[in-house]
């Protein structure tokens, strides 16, 4: 087939995919508690005016600016400066502080004479103006607000983003970005993990060798913390910041190894997994050290929560001291859990002598602690649970590590309480929500947005919408609208994808590449570890890095057969006749480009295998045509050559694959 | 015809643009003075180790730093944490200042060995790096770097790029990701425009108000400051401040309204063009405040230049106070340029206490200025010359009007010294270089980028490589692979384009706004500003802003035509007929895009336009086909169809309708 056959059935396919878009319904997200469309809507003209009833907000009058920005922005439309008439009325009692117990609901009320959005809150105002956006809607002539009654509030309070700045340090700009995007899905917590092994990532100006000797120049001032945590609150979200402790501190050790269990000279690590550095915890300087630490990052970071992590503690330090054992012995501590509670509950006086409470990681909770710390569970909702019941709040990130590479429904689908749990109405309000994790091992400032987003705006919605909200399909639908509509906000996860390809290509023409990688994902769950070893300092311009986790084709080329096998239909099967041959044949062009740029040659296999299996699904569909089923060793051989299509290959998998299988072995006459 | 034909053919000629790169020659931009190509090539390995022979410089440490991490991101290549061998050497002989009298001179040998880059100084070094970096190449095994001769200095010692940040607020990242491709090219001073009648937009700590009354909020602190000047410097770029005075000073009067000519409250300038408000010259307080002013930032900024601004006073002020008239009268001063010239060496004094020189637009030249303050020449090269030979430093302006939307060649030919130019060699080297000027009424932190590159890397070429290196269609032909490897330093000049578009087609396919935007540019000169009135609120997201200057499309089609018109050649007609297809046709897929989105509708005659020219070059070429000659009144109505569609349209130019135009008034049998 020439080229130019191959880019039409790849820009047929492309419009199809686009054309599938219905224009008629609401694209919300997070789906609103309650939405009553009225008749009517109030059109957008150049004298668009809007009146702020309430107590001075800059929250307020800086979200006003950024609507009018954003408004013009997709309308194009010259507002005027001082128009005459008020069409927008911003109605709200009082600014509130920031905190887990904040009021965020809100009213919205539209019809053709103007716009009302009420709330309680400054915050609840921040919250009404993102769905308002999201509502903007046009004909021929003119864009518009469809007439509609809102009523909304969150199921949980606690809304959260971990993202790691440790294992590759994002700049400043790449966490406001992420900032405007959480706040368009209404999400309220950056936790910002800030120390790690790998690097300390913020200054401290009471032992400065911990940002100049442990961060390799990578760290944010106080004063860009400070412009960071402004930032945030103007957009409704607090800054939760992270000092993982006592183990994952080989950073610590490195600028201060007189912290250690083991005191000895320690370098800066470059590799990932858990390694065996960690405090000292019989040592009474280091108390000393993090009471001081503790009050200048508690004075620094205005959230009531501060978390100490608490992780993974693997014990072969404290295992191999003489001195650990001794006073484990001297004070009945039986084991290193015992052994970390004990140095938890001093940091808990330290951080409660500086009006914060604690969060951490699962492994914090013990009988010891009080009732007030929050237990952020990362090992399964067993802990969730575990932790409601024995008094503790909670929050759940087990399920919702967008570091793996999971589709989009696996978070979406993972309720914190689901229908029919046994948990009493006092243990479900001690779960205060949940956090989506960006680990950061192997994302870089060019491919982090296109791992967080668009699938943690489905976690979003599963913790501020009702949970009967889970409608997967008109999930994806919106999803698609609303991953587009984020790009506005400076958010690079469609953008940098030809970008990459362009370098991967060497600049030349990468419509094979697209063709390509529209098929593949990269490998779930710590796979790619397995497959090589990842340091810091690893290349993450690959096409792996370059994939997106659950792209839209394969999921959609799955139901076009779903439907193709129950109905037979002539249209569905041509469509996907048109897919196959593109696939079938994109492995020659792509082989052009393998031939100039050696980067490329890892997936020359996977490209063969996509060719391969798409020739193969022809060959049954012509086999159908002529009335004939196929030889049970066609068959045989089938099923071993589409095993081997599903293997992973350069740490991607071919998400075509199964639907092809599905589409060979199930066909009939 | 169908959508699927329509894409095709529009990829038939991405394809053929693409396919038009010839891989063979090198892409060096600017080109070094001497290359001597060597047979063989330096093969890169996972064991790449790079040795520094010089005394310790940060800069050489980070940009050795960042050339690995570069190098990986291109090849996928896992570099080993601690190779063993040694295969390149960084050899140099000391670190420098920045200044404009510094050496950048290096060079750099590749044999199948190993590479040596040589300079006497680090900055020497940061040039030499650049071009190793843009000598990358492969085959279909191997990356590697051509075996190569190059000795390499800059012909002008003063390469800068102006960014207005007044206008249109840029945060920081916008002038980081700059200052990275600036660097790439081989440029080296970073002109910040950060004082207008739009805004202040700079901490002030001694005058306060100056931001926090004046900047609506967008402003840098001295802290962003240092550490922009910090990034900078490890790049070998230098930062010149100006403080535009005594008028463009709308935004000192709102917040200190004495220092006016008029005092009386003034209100934030939200429009553009020439304003009346300027300081009083008469006012000994107004020396006082620039005194205190300039001293707390002759301490921030380390360049030896302040730039003083001192353009377009009109005198409007100054004519209607009778205390200046006075004032004049007293002190001889026969006109306001002397009297500008009065307050100009007021500040000079204030400058030179500061150990700082003066660098001002055109009018600041004066003969009681002394000699060694630079003038930059804005209105024309007979300016710079004037200036040179009264014996003035000067730096060319005129003709690298950035923000002019003009193409890139117009900016590449403009030599500030070109051949059988009379100026002795004293006075040729008074011409220090010249910088581009990106002026922002009309671009956002979204659209600069596009702005700037690619054809700024044009300029920079002017300002480094001999004057003898000016073949325009060599520059074209590197320019495609330099604007591309842009990318990867974060400049958003082309992976903006497609969003805009997303946004502008209401997340519906784009590929109809992809096929027309191709054929269009922004009007050039000021013509944007006569078509309808821009503030600094006004929406810059409509097509004319995802448009962007000299695309290569109309120029690859001008050259496609006059090949066909001086050959005949069929292949050629065939292309030529694809392409008149391919626009005739995308007019009905375009009008879909328009019924849904009205910011669109302002195209629609354009796109019409470009359909109906197309059309009548297919009946043409079919005329002549069949062996005929047009009617003479069908050329006659052709003419006028014609002519409208050179026209004008949203601001646009349909830049393929002169070579259609061409085509169908000069094809023969």
């Amino acid at each position: 087939m020439d080229r130019i056959r191959i880019v039409s059935l790849f820009f047929f396919i492309v419009l199809f995919l686009t054309a599938s878009i219905k224009a008629s319904s609401l694209n919300l997200m997070p789906m609103p508690v309650k939405i009553k469309p009225q008749d009517g809507r109030f059109i957008i003209s150049r004298e668009l005016g809007i009146e702020i009833q309430g107590p001075y907000s800059p929250r307020v009058l800086l979200a006003k600016r950024r609507f009018l920005h954003r408004l013009a922005g997709r309308t194009g439309i010259f507002f005027k400066l001082n128009p005459e008439s008020t069409s927008i009325k911003i109605v709200y009692k009082k600014n509130i502080k920031l905190s887990p117990i904040m009021d965020e609901s809100y009213t919205l009320l539209i019809n053709q004479s103007g716009i009302i959005l009420k709330a309680n809150t400054d915050i609840g105002i921040l919250r009404g103006i993102e769905t308002l956006l999201q509502l903007l809607s046009s004909d021929g002539k003119h864009y518009y607000f469809p007439a509609v009654e809102i009523t909304d509030y969150p199921r949980f309070p606690w809304r959260g983003l971990l993202i790691d700045v440790v294992r590759h340090f994002m700049p400043i700009e790449v966490l406001k970005r992420n900032i405007d995007a959480m706040a368009a899905v209404k999400m309220n917590v950056l936790h910002l993990h800030l120390s790690d092994d790998q690097g300390f990532r913020i200054e401290c100006k009471i032992y400065p060798r911990l940002h100049l000797f442990a961060s390799d120049g990578d760290y944010y001032t106080h004063e860009q913390i400070k412009d960071l945590i402004r930032y945030a609150d103007l957009r409704g979200i607090r800054i939760v910041p992270e000092f993982d402790i006592p183990g994952h501190t080989t950073s610590w050790l490195v600028a201060y190894p007189s912290l250690a269990a083991i005191p000895r000279p320690y370098k800066m690590e470059r590799t990932y997994g858990v390694k065996n550095s960690v405090m000292d915890p019989t040592n009474k300087l280091v108390y000393k050290f993090l009471e001081r630490f503790f009050k200048e990052m508690a004075k620094l970071f205005p959230d009531p929560y501060i978390h100490i992590g608490g992780d993974e503690v693997n014990g072969v330090q404290w295992k191999s001291s003489k001195k650990i054992a001794k006073f484990m012995k001297k004070h009945h501590l039986k084991d290193f859990h015992q052994l970390q509670a004990y140095f938890n509950l001093k940091v808990l006086k330290i951080l409660e002598k500086n009006h914060k409470k604690m969060i951490g990681w699962d492994e914090i909770l013990h009988p010891d602690m009080p009732k007030d710390i929050v237990i952020q569970s990362w090992r399964g909702k067993k802990f969730l649970y575990n932790a409601a019941k024995r008094g503790y709040y909670t929050i759940l990130s087990n399920g919702y590590y967008i570091d793996l590479a999971q589709p989009t429904d696996f978070h979406y689908l993972n309720d914190p309480i689901p229908e029919g749990v046994e948990l009493s109405p006092e243990e479900r309000k001690r779960i205060l929500g949940g956090e989506a994790t960006m680990w950061s091992e192997i994302v870089s400032p060019e491919t982090i947005d296109s791992r967080i987003w668009p699938r943690t705006a489905a976690i979003a919605e599963r913790l501020w919408s009702p949970g009967t909200v889970k409608d997967v399909s008109d999930m994806y639908r919106r999803l698609k609208i609303i991953t587009q509509q984020m790009e506005e906000l400076g958010i690079t996860h469609i953008k940098n994808q030809d970008m990459m390809l362009r370098r991967l290509a060497r600049y030349r023409d990468i419509t094979p590449l697209k063709i390509f990688i529209q098929t593949v994902a990269p490998v779930q769950n710590y796979e790619r570890h397995k497959s090589r070893t990842y340091t810091v300092f690893s290349p993450l311009t690959r096409v792996v890095d370059a994939a997106v986790p659950d792209p839209p084709l394969p999921r959609e080329f799955e139901s076009m057969v779903a439907d193709y096998l129950s109905t037979g239909d002539r249209a569905i099967e041509n469509r996907i006749i048109n897919y196959l041959i593109l696939w079938k044949d994109n492995h020659n062009s792509l082989k052009e480009l393998i031939e100039i740029s050696p980067v490329l040659k890892e997936i020359e296999p996977l490209s063969e295998n996509l060719s391969i299996i798409s020739a193969l699904a022809l060959e049954r569909i012509s086999i159908k045509e002529r009335g004939q089923t196929p030889d049970p060793r066609w068959i045989e051989r089938a099923k071993r050559t589409l095993e081997k299509a599903k293997k992973p290959v350069a740490e991607l998998e071919l998400l075509v694959a199964e639907p092809i299988e599905k589409l060979i072995l199930s066909i009939t006459q």
